[in-house]
C-alpha cells in the first residue's frame, strides 16, 4: 500500500473527513506519529485547497490504533497566499492529535524574493555504502517496512548495541517502489529516522513525542532525500530533535523541530 | 504598565476571556507577535490550570491594534503530567491568531531523568558594554520601550546602516522594573529582538511572521537573560529565525524557532 493510499480522506461535507489508520505503519503497536500527521494534514490540505503544507504543528495526545479515525478541519483563515487550518484526528470518542497548519503554493512563491543559505547538506556515503533499516518481529519496528532508509553507518551502531556517543542520527530516505515525495510526505520524513536518543548513551528505550512542527521550504526533486536529526538539549525530562531535509540538488526542502519525553530512568 | 497586567485576562466563563491589547507594544502600529500570543497564552494557562507553558505554536493571521479582544480557549486534553490547549485571539470579529500550548510543571518535571547538554551560552560582553536598544518615534519601534534589550556590539550596526552581514542578533533581556521573567515572558522574549534579516545585508525592512513555535525548557532564574537568534536558510520567500534563551545560571530556559515572510525585493 503506497503512503498516499495509506493516508486517504473521504470528505463528509462541513469539514469533516474519515480515514482510516493502516496496519503496519506502527512502532510496538502505535501508528508513527509523522503518519498520523499525515492523514491529517491530507484532510486539511483538501479544506484548504492549496497545494502545499507551509509549516505543521502537531500535539500527540493518544496512541493511534489501526482503524477508522475521522479528522475535523477548521479554515480559520483562507488568505490572500496562504490559507491557515486547525484540525483533530479522533477515533473513535478520542482524541488522537490536534494540529495546526498553514498551505500555500510552493511552485509560486519566492521566485523574486532574495536568498541566503549558510548551511551545507549533511555529509552522507551514497546509500549503497549506508545501513538498510529492515523490519523485524519487534525492532526494528514495522513502519520500518513501509519507508525507505538507510543510515549512515556511524549512526547505525545503535542497532547492534554500539551507540555513537553523539545525539544524531543521519541517513537516506525515501518512499517504497519509486512513489514520488511531495511536500506532505516530507512530514513523513521529519519523523521517520531512530530517535537520536538512541546513539547518545542515555538510559532511554523510547522517547514520545509532544509536539512536532516542519517547516516545508520547497517541493523536493525526485531521488533519494538526504536528512539529519540532532539534539542538543536533553534536560528537566525534555528532549528537541531538530531534522533537516534536503533534495537531490542540494536544496534544504524542510526543517523540523520535535520536543520529546525523555521518561526517567 | 508591567508585561503581567498588559497581558492580563479576565474569563467570562465557558473558555472565554476578556483582554485588551494595550497601546504601546506595537511596531510600527501592531502589537508586537510575542506580547499578541503572550495574551493568549495568559487564558490558555489559566484555562489549563497547570503554572508553565511547555511548547506553544502561534500563527498569525492578522496585525493586532489596540482595543479590546477575547480569547477563546478549549481545553482537548488534560493529561496526567501535561494538559493540551487551542487558542484563538479575536478582535471584533477578526481572528488576530490561532494557537496550540501545552501546559505542565516545570518545578516537577524530570529531577530523575537523564541529562546532556551539547551547547554552551552565548558568548556576550556584560550589559553595561552592550548597546542599550531606546524607542524613538518611529525607529526603534515603541515596543522597545516596554522590555530591555542590550544587543551584542558586533551585532547592532544595522542600527546605524552597518549591519554586521550575518544574520544573527545576539543580546540581553529582561522585563522592566525588575519584574519577575516568568515562564510566559519567555515566549515574549522569543519574539523580541530584532530580525536577524536586519544583519544579512538584504533588500527587507521587514519579515513578517507566519508560525512561531517556542518550547520552554525550564523557569530562568532572576537577573539578565542571554539570548541569540540565528538565521541559515533564506529561500523560496520564506526565512526561519532559531532562538536560545540562556538564564544567568548558564542553563536553557527556551528555544524557539519562528517562520516569517521575505517579501519580494
Amino acid at each position: 500500500m503506497t503512503f498516499a493510499a495509506a493516508t486517504s480522506v473521504v470528505s463528509r461535507g462541513d469539514g469533516r473527513y474519515d480515514a482510516e489508520i493502516q496496519s503496519g505503519w506502527d512502532i510496538g503497536g502505535n501508528a508513527n506519529g509523522g503518519y498520523l500527521l499525515c492523514i491529517a494534514l491530507r484532510a486539511m490540505r483538501d479544506a484548504s485547497a492549496r497545494p502545499d503544507v507551509l509549516t505543521a504543528t502537531a500535539h500527540y495526545l493518544a496512541p493511534g490504533k489501526p482503524g477508522p479515525v475521522s479528522v475535523l478541519t477548521d479554515v480559520v483563515k483562507a488568505g490572500r497566499t496562504i490559507t491557515t487550518v486547525t484540525g483533530a484526528l479522533e477515533a473513535r470518542d478520542k482524541r488522537v492529535l490536534q494540529t495546526i497548519a498553514a498551505f500555500g503554493d510552493l511552485a509560486a512563491s519566492g521566485s523574486a524574493a532574495p536568498e541566503r543559505v549558510d548551511a551545507v547538506p549533511p555529509d552522507l556515503p551514497p546509500p549503497d555504502e549506508c545501513m538498510t533499516v529492515r523490519p523485524a518481529e519487534s525492532f526494528p519496528p514495522p513502519f520500518m517496512g513501509r519507508i525507505e532508509l538507510r543510515l549512515h553507518p556511524e549512526d547505525a551502531g545503535f542497532s547492534r548495541g554500539a551507540p555513537s556517543g553523539e545525539p544524531r542520527v543521519r541517513g537516506w530516505f525515501r518512499l517504497r517502489e519509486d512513489e514520488p515525495v511531495d511536500t506532505l510526505a516530507l512530514v513523513l520524513a521529519t519523523d521517520a529516522f531512530p530517535p537520536t536518543a538512541f546513539n547518545a548513551r542515555l538510559p532511554v528505550a523510547w522517547t514520545p513525542t509532544v509536539e512536532l512542527t516542519t517547516h516545508v521550504r520547497a517541493r523536493p526533486a525526485p531521488d533519494w532525500l538526504r536528512c539529519a536529526f540532532t539534539t542538543r538539549f536533553v534536560t528537566g525530562g525534555f528532549l528537541e530533535e531538530d531534522g533537516e531535509i534536503w533534495d537531490a540538488t542540494d536544496r534544504i526542502v524542510a526543517q523540523s523541530r520535535q520536543l520529546a519525553l525523555v521518561p526517567r530512568g
